[in-house]
């Protein structure tokens, strides 16, 4: 269905068109400009739609957390695929990672341990296409070995019979105000490395993965390909760590005002749409658009709550008014909806599926 | 499909069915004894068939969040239904309203303003068995009038033609430790001052409503019925407040180790599975089930990080090894699935689905 704003059901998410092809347009150009290949990471939309428009414009592939969603995106016409997780293939998932590399051109797989490396080598090594990108911790200390790791997992992929086709490693201390630079050098120095002592032990791979978000424009010599998400939708944590303007968040909750008392408004869009994420450089739990100075103050199930400043003049809203809410972090509200609402000139012209929401295995 | 709990792709949510039926019996006694009635809160849960399980065992009736829940439970059986939300009826939610009473013996909505009350007077007032019930602010600063401003709200209810079934209040401070007392004798001194003052206008309201999981073992004469949801399931929360104790909890994360390090393990439930909620009183985001001291101390989408004490004997976990995770908030963390997997004595023995998943409007 499609039509006016104000017959859609809230909360509800949804997406302005013009936004975030102005995003995924901007992301091309600035890759480009690099020198580097866009591998987008597609756990931010888990949309199809969203995915093909990547494509269309050079991206090279997809990045994607789960072996689920890449199921998904590979039904979605999607053919060139990085798991970018340190995957553990039991015998289950060594079965759907041998169907899924049937179906994919290339299908490439995160490892971090010799372990890894032999169960993805059982389900992969007889795959055309297939290949896997050990993971580095650069500074973010989640997964991911330190370079001088790397021999080991690839001569454990040498002797599995998989091909060691790159290195890989997430900046995610890239997301604190002023930090993506200094996390873009990192990851710079941790690829650099680990290309230097696996070069020294007879392998050479290809790919040399790195970028979040926040440490793209910052992008150093030595990395070849970069796995942005949030950029197509942005969010607050984006606002606030300066990497776009209130302008360029394409998503937003749309939800209605349901009590306004002197001191605060409460809106229907609760952490069950707008997600609970709020970083401690972050305040509040969401922004409260085109309302310079209204931020979600307090977040339950269902309830927002905008606490009004005595030192501001009220924003006139009304029980039954409605407004637009952007939610700290886009990744965690979309996988909470099963549509997104596209929007262009406040029509409501699409509704797109959130093909890999629920995901997770 | 049932059968071994090795076979499930991780993660996945398990309810141990023991221990949820124990902790459904638990509460029944204990309203029983209280002399209250129980209206358990269905958000927590979202599944017709732990829904069924609590009125089979003498609850009057379900709370829910959202009209779309209502019409998920009427939908499973459940004719006895309050929104326990400031409902604004639009247009489109007065018809949904409409339809959805025809079906619900019973059909009550939460009120807190003269608006929300014509509003729903026009979408129910023509329905047998419909009500509403005036919700008041006990010291939670949600949504909720003062007991002295709900006068305003009945008159408003009673021009529109609809009844007044009772006042509601939700005491949202229990939930800090050791503020489940003070928040009960809060939310008991509303109540009773919301009907005094009724009372004294001429409306006397039969349902007088609190009550959540930490505070309903404290709840004080004058409240007649009680709306916890967590109970049934708990959650690391709850083990932080002393409302159980952990074997008390029927919900976890089923994960596979992915990585280990000197210094920490990962584990592949990350925060699209467990939820990112965490309140300043509780330490990680997640307990490691039956591994005393192991929590989750930092969490991403598809990663959760559990920090080694060097001054504890290390865990003995390996790669492709399988633990439970205990979510901090059970409520966020159910809506991301889309069922249920049931076990007993560790086996897989159903699969319920989260039927009101994602029903946030």
């Amino acid at each position: 269905m499609t039509g006016a704003l104000q017959d859609i059901a809230t909360p509800a998410l949804i997406v302005d068109l013009d936004v975030l092809e102005a995003n995924l347009e901007a992301m091309a150009t600035m890759t480009d400009q690099l020198g580097v290949a866009l591998r987008p990471h597609a756990k931010t939309h888990k949309c199809a739609e969203i995915a093909r428009r990547q494509i269309e414009r050079g991206a090279v592939g997809l990045s994607v957390a789960t072996l689920g969603e890449a199921e998904v995106f590979a039904d979605g016409g999607i053919d060139d695929l990085f798991i970018a997780f340190p995957l553990w293939a039991d015998h289950a998932r060594a079965a759907r990672l041998g169907a899924l590399g049937t179906r994919a051109r290339r299908l490439l797989v995160g490892v971090d341990s010799a372990q890894g490396a032999r169960a993805l080598g059982r389900a992969l090594s007889s795959t055309e296409g297939a290949g896997a990108l050990i993971e580095l911790d650069c500074g973010h200390h989640r997964s991911g070995v330190a370079p001088d790791a790397t021999p080991e997992i690839a001569r454990a992929l040498s002797s599995a019979g998989l091909e060691l086709a790159g290195v890989f490693t997430f900046p995610g201390h890239s997301y604190a105000p002023g930090a993506g630079a200094a996390a873009a050098r990192d990851e710079a120095a941790a690829l650099e490395r680990s290309i230097e002592v696996l070069q020294a032990c007879g392998f050479d791979p290809t790919i040399r993965s790195g970028g979040s978000t926040p440490s793209v424009p910052h992008t150093r010599p030595g990395v070849n390909e970069v796995r942005p998400g949030v950029y197509a939708l942005n969010d607050a944590q984006q606002v606030a760590l300066g990497t776009c303007a209130e302008a360029d968040v394409a998503l937003s909750a749309l939800a209605t005002v349901v009590s306004v008392y002197h001191d605060r408004i409460v809106l229907d869009a609760g952490s069950k749409v707008l997600g609970t994420d709020r970083p401690p450089w972050l305040e509040g739990h969401g922004l409260v658009r085109d309302r310079a100075g209204l931020s979600v103050s307090a977040l339950s199930e269902h309830h927002a709550v905008v606490a009004l400043s005595p030192d501001r003049t009220p924003p006139g809203l009304r029980v039954g008014d409605r407004v637009r809410v952007i939610p700290n972090h886009v990744c965690n509200a979309v996988n909470l909806v099963d549509e997104l609402l596209v929007v262009r000139a406040d029509a409501l012209i699409d509704r797109w599926p959130v093909d890999a929401r629920g995901q997770n295995s």
